[in-house]
């Protein structure tokens, strides 16, 4: 695996409410992007809470995908790692943004790996 | 779900090697760490990687763990999410260092979820 990692950490706000409790349609969308973005899907656990909420988690050879949404607050918590140099994060990340149709993305990016510095930047 | 979360970003360096890439012992140090911390679990998906290096995700009902090795670096990167009250991060970040005999770890804590501002703190 590569040395150095990039972590998405992103914020999302102002997305479409129905959509965050829709636990098929987040599976859809993460597996979807995970795929899109040149990832290789190793696992994948999608939950829905009562009254409202969904976690998923998706393993990738190059990491991992993870979300967790509110969907009374119209906000999803969403996180990008990879270490490969085929999966690229960034697409995944457009697509997830599009998909959940938010208003208002935030995005820090982390370097993160055994040979990184660690820095956080906003994207 | 509590609207304000918590977020461990760990970096753990000078580990020892052979548990880095000893899948059997993550998977147990990370459930351990999850159920000792009161953690819920949902779901797990542990992977070995060739020639070396293991990825961990766990599903827990306030939110995920995961983790990457790098034995070759003795070098980890682990999350740990938690949304809940019952679930103490802090707690399961102490057992993960300490199984993986970890020399050099540094953690950062951000604060997440719809209600958060999302600041970043080094623990």
């Amino acid at each position: 695996m590569n040395a150095i990692g990039t972590h998405l950490l992103m914020e999302l706000r102002v997305c479409d409410e129905a959509l965050l409790d829709d636990v098929r349609h987040i599976e859809n969308l993460m597996i979807g992007a995970a795929d899109e973005a040149g990832g290789t899907v190793l696992a994948r656990s999608f939950h829905k809470f009562e009254p409202r909420g969904v976690t998923g988690i998706v393993a990738i050879a190059e990491s991992h995908l993870c979300i967790h949404t509110w969907p009374e607050h119209r906000y999803a918590a969403v996180d990008i790692f990879t270490c490969g140099t085929s999966f690229k994060p960034h697409e995944a990340a457009k697509l997830i943004i599009a998909s959940l149709r938010c208003g208002k993305p935030s995005i820090t990016e982390i370097q993160r790996g055994p040979l990184s510095e660690a820095k956080a930047t906003a994207v």
